[in-house]
This record gives C-alpha cells, sequence and structure tokens, in this order.
C-alpha cells in the first residue's frame, strides 16, 4: 500500500496544471492506482477522476463499467466517466486492434476534461512481459524497451512495482475484476504471463521478471540516444532529393558522412531513410537493412538494393539515393 | 555443407598472414566447422591445423582427444594438436572456470603457431542460448549482445547458422561426440537449451532462435557505439583527480559536461567511473549506477552515494567526485 502511495506521490510531484485521471478496468492492478490516486490526490489538493473503458467486448461489458464506475465514486474520484470504444479492424491483431481503441479514446477523455495526465497501472510483470514479446520480434533496442514510464498525456507510475506489492494494495471490501482474455491461450499475452515467464524464472532463477523489467529500462534509454544521434546524422548526410537518377524523386545521403557513423546509428538512418521513402515498416527487416549498408561497408559496385515497396536503393556520385522504382 | 563451407569462405577472405587452425570439441558443430576449414584452405591455400582441448574433466577424454585428434589429421588438417587444461577455480562458477582455461589454453596455442585466426564452431542456436543466459543478468545491452562474430584471434563463422544447418554438414563416417554437459540440468545453458528455448518457440512462435540471435547482432553494434561515446565522454567530462575533497585521491567529473550527456552514455561513463575507483564489477548494480546519476539529474543537496568496495560518491565544486572512503 505505502509502495504504490509512495509511488503515485513521485508522480504527481511532476504533473502540471489541470486534473489527474486514472484509467481503471477493474482490474486489481488499476483499482490499487486508483485508490492510491483517490488518496493522494487529496491529500496535495490536486482534482483527480477515474475512466474506465468499455470494450464492449463480453456480454456484461456495460454491467461491468457501472460497477467500476460506482468503485471510483466511492473512492472520490470525481469526474468519473465510462467510455464506450468500438474497435475497428487492423493490421496489428485483435490485441492491438483493442489497444489502439482504448488509447485514443482515453487520450479524448484527457483532452475533454483538460487533464494533466492520465495514470495507468501497468506493472513491473507487465514490463516483463511485453519485453519477452517484442524479443519475439527480434527488432532491436526499441523493440526491447517495452512501455515508458511517460509518454504524452501517459504515466505508468508502477512500471517498477510488482503485479504482487500492487495488488496487495487494493482496498479492503473492493472486489477486483479478473479479465478472462488475461487467461486466454489464445493471446500471446496470457501465454507469457501463465506459461512463458513461469517457466523463466524455474529455470534461470527468480529474479527473471526484475531482470527483464531492467533490461526494458536500460534499453530504453540505449534506443532513445540512438534515435536522437541516427536523426542528426540523418539531416547531415542528406544531399537530394535530385531528380537525375534511375529512380523518380529520390533522396540522396553522403556515403562518406554515413560510413563515418557507427554501425547502430547508421543503421537507425538507412531505416529511417527507407521507410520515409516508403517502405512499409512491418516489410522492412534488419537483413533488408544491412543489403543497403553494405552497399557502403563493403562497396564493390553492385547494382543497388530492392526493398518492399517498390523502393531501391542505388549508389551513384558518393551518395545513396532511395527513391520509388519507374 | 555449401552453406557452412561458404561462411567458412567468407571468413578466410578476412584473414591476415599466418596459418589458422580451428577449435574441435569433437561434437558435431565443431567437427562440420573442421571439415569445411580442411577444404576451404586447400581450396585457396591457406595452411590449417586444428585443436582439441582436453579438460581432464570426464573419465576418458584423453582417449577422447586422441580420437579426435586422428579425425583431425584424417581430414587433412595440420598441425593437429591436443591441448591439456588445467581449471583453475574463479568466482563464476565451474561453466565460467572452464571457458576460460580453454580460451586462454587456445590463445596460446595461436600465439605458439603464429596463427592468424581460430575459429570456434558456435551456431546461431548458441547464440540465441547466449542471449537467453545474458537476459537472466538483465544488465542492459553488452549482456544481450552474445558472442561476438571476431574478437581477437577468435572468429565465429557459423554464427548465423542454424545448429540443423550445420549438423547436417559433419562428414560421413565421421562420428560427432556429444558432450554429456550439453544435456546436464545442472548446467544452465543445458536448461535453457532443452527447456527454456523450446518453452519460448511452443508458445511464440518458431522464430524466437532467429530472433534472439538477431537480437544479440543488432545490440553488439548499439552497445559498441554507446560504449565508444561514453569512453570519450568521460575523457571530455574528468577534472581530477584532486586530493582536497572528502574521500583521498578523488576523480572528478564535471556535472554540467555530464548532465549534457544523454542518458544511456551518461549511465555507462558513471559506471565506468565507479569501476575505475574500485568497486568490483559484479557488486555494482544498476540501481547503484542510477542513485549516482540522481546526484546529477535530481541534484538537491545529497550528501553522496556509498558504494561496495567503500567507494563514496559526492558532490562539489559543480564536479562528482570518485574516491576512497577515508
Amino acid at each position: 500500500m505505502l509502495q504504490v502511495r509512495r509511488a503515485v506521490r513521485a508522480e504527481l510531484a511532476h504533473v502540471g496544471d489541470g486534473c489527474v485521471l486514472v484509467a481503471c478496468s477493474g482490474g486489481a492492478d488499476s483499482l490499487a492506482l486508483a485508490a492510491a490516486l483517490a488518496a493522494e490526490a487529496r491529500r496535495v489538493g490536486v482534482a483527480a477522476g477515474g475512466v474506465t473503458v468499455d470494450h464492449g467486448l463480453q456480454q456484461d461489458s456495460a454491467r461491468r463499467a457501472r460497477n467500476v464506475g460506482a468503485t471510483l465514486v466511492a473512492m472520490g474520484l470525481d469526474p468519473v466517466e465510462s467510455l464506450h470504444v468500438r474497435i475497428a479492424r487492423g493490421p496489428s491483431g485483435p490485441e492491438g486492434d483493442a489497444r489502439r481503441a482504448r488509447y485514443s479514446a482515453l487520450q479524448a477523455a484527457a483532452a475533454r476534461h483538460r487533464a494533466a495526465a492520465v495514470l495507468l497501472g501497468h506493472t513491473l510483470d507487465d514490463q516483463a512481459e511485453t519485453v519477452l514479446l517484442g524479443l519475439a520480434r527480434g527488432s532491436g533496442a526499441r523493440s526491447l524497451a517495452g512501455m515508458a514510464p511517460r509518454t504524452g498525456v501517459f504515466r505508468r507510475p508502477l512500471l517498477r512495482l510488482s503485479r504482487r506489492t500492487v495488488r496487495a494494495a487494493v482496498p479492503d471490501g473492493v472486489e477486483p475484476w479478473e479479465d478472462p482474455h488475461n487467461a486466454d491461450a489464445a493471446y500471446a499475452r496470457a501465454r507469457v504471463r501463465h506459461r512463458v515467464l513461469p517457466a523463466l524464472e524455474a529455470e534461470l532463477g527468480p529474479g527473471m521478471t526484475e531482470a527483464l523489467a531492467r533490461t526494458a529500462h536500460l534499453l530504453r534509454a540505449d534506443a532513445d540516444a540512438l534515435d536522437t544521434l541516427a536523426h542528426e546524422a540523418k539531416e547531415a548526410a542528406t544531399v537530394g532529393p535530385a531528380e537525375h537518377t534511375a529512380t523518380a524523386g529520390s533522396v540522396g545521403y553522403d556515403v562518406t558522412a554515413l560510413a563515418s557513423s557507427p554501425r547502430a546509428v547508421r543503421w537507425r538512418v538507412l531505416r529511417a531513410a527507407a521507410l520515409e521513402a516508403g517502405c512499409g515498416g512491418s516489410d522492412l527487416t534488419a537483413a533488408h537493412v544491412e543489403s543497403i549498408d553494405a552497399l557502403i561497408s563493403e562497396w564493390h559496385g553492385q547494382k543497388g538494393v530492392d526493398l518492399p515497396g517498390a523502393i531501391r536503393v542505388t549508389r551513384s556520385g558518393g551518395a545513396l539515393w532511395f527513391g520509388r522504382m519507374t
């Protein structure tokens, strides 16, 4: 209880003017967060409200949303709102679709209430799960960086507390709701939670969850630093656009400038250049990026590299040119 | 077979003057590598030899070393040598002790034969296992960077080929030896190989091994880039040593210079400074580094930070001072 309160207190100290909202699913983690916010906001005289999202995916979701709302009101939160979202089918699967719909509804609610922050109840265990899901993608530091402690209006003050600690802070008399999706092996996150993490802890030691969350924390800093460097390096290397090359409307990047950057920065520049030229992000692999890099690091007069989305990269006149095939 | 030959050929193209040795345990991976080296070296006219290490840990290890030696001779490798190592007990456990003894014997053999390179048979699967073992440490990009494709005299040309591909390249009539340690659940690597990785592949998809190896490849580049930046930033920020501070013989680092580095770089500088001041590497945690960093990023007149090894960090006169407590 004390640790959850302390984490919320520390977060409130960094929040600007306006009310603070908590997003509450009715699950134990976000109920504990809501209770801590209600208490801490009262203490420092900040206005605090609560929102719950009704995805309309389960039979009695409307009734559940009403119950959660009543609990938040009883905690002393005000305003309390139930957000009804409609899930649009996208390319990222049902979990991704629901997540996107949820965040955009929360963001709209924050704007409506001029909220300074929306608190989310993700714990250290959620962070560890996110790292493992990112590991399956194998796409580098950013995919292992987990969830951000702060991003836009969202804040995750419980990211360094274990689920066990957070759940112990649910107030007496409040009955948490267990989302059946959390136990449904059709969902990758549920498999990670109930099978993968327990197996890792059994075989490699009980510190695995903490180690994964620490990895996220460290690699987020790495990814931030390298993304910033790559952004600067890309600006500095840009020499195009030009019309004289084999690919229409190409943008060029100076080879000497690119070659002077370390590989980790250069790979990020080449990836960003390919995306900007029109490659689909999910189609562009690390192998593609390395084959572009070979035009710099192993240059022997190659013809060029074809990328998904009909983008071609060629080298001429001391520059790499990214353009659409004509 | 072709892929293993091609990988060895690419490696030989980067090797300088001198013979090339292959380290062969008698296991399938290193036998396949030895056969490929014998064939490719003959093709390009490079002298190639083989060495096998006898740890003396198992009853018939001397006989096994003789058998491996005979196989290497039959492949046409010359010289062929059996290295007898004695394992010194160190702080890193029996696996670490054996590894250290093995590499130092191989290095000595390379020097004796003036070898340009020693090839090691680690595969993509070994790399994935190493990443998982590093993940349990949770100590950032370097611990997830796996094994280096090239380090000192050592080369790992098979790091991007699956174990299955490599094993298929063992020549007919050669009988690989299966190290019983590989199946012994007392060893963390064996548990990772036989339990953790299969569980991850079952729950998160069969691409998991490749994803882990790709992670190693990408994060090695990240760690290299950030370590270089940290080295430069540390040099640039150094203002000591001075004798006037609370800690004897302190080295100082300018706070303004440190604050201008991104967190990922600053954390590395602070870690390196603490190690240099005398902290034990295995005792120094990410939490220690962050508490030093708070003297910069959340400065409110703190007293200082005590580190393992009786090292104290204090802030005064616009600098952080790392020194031994007096």
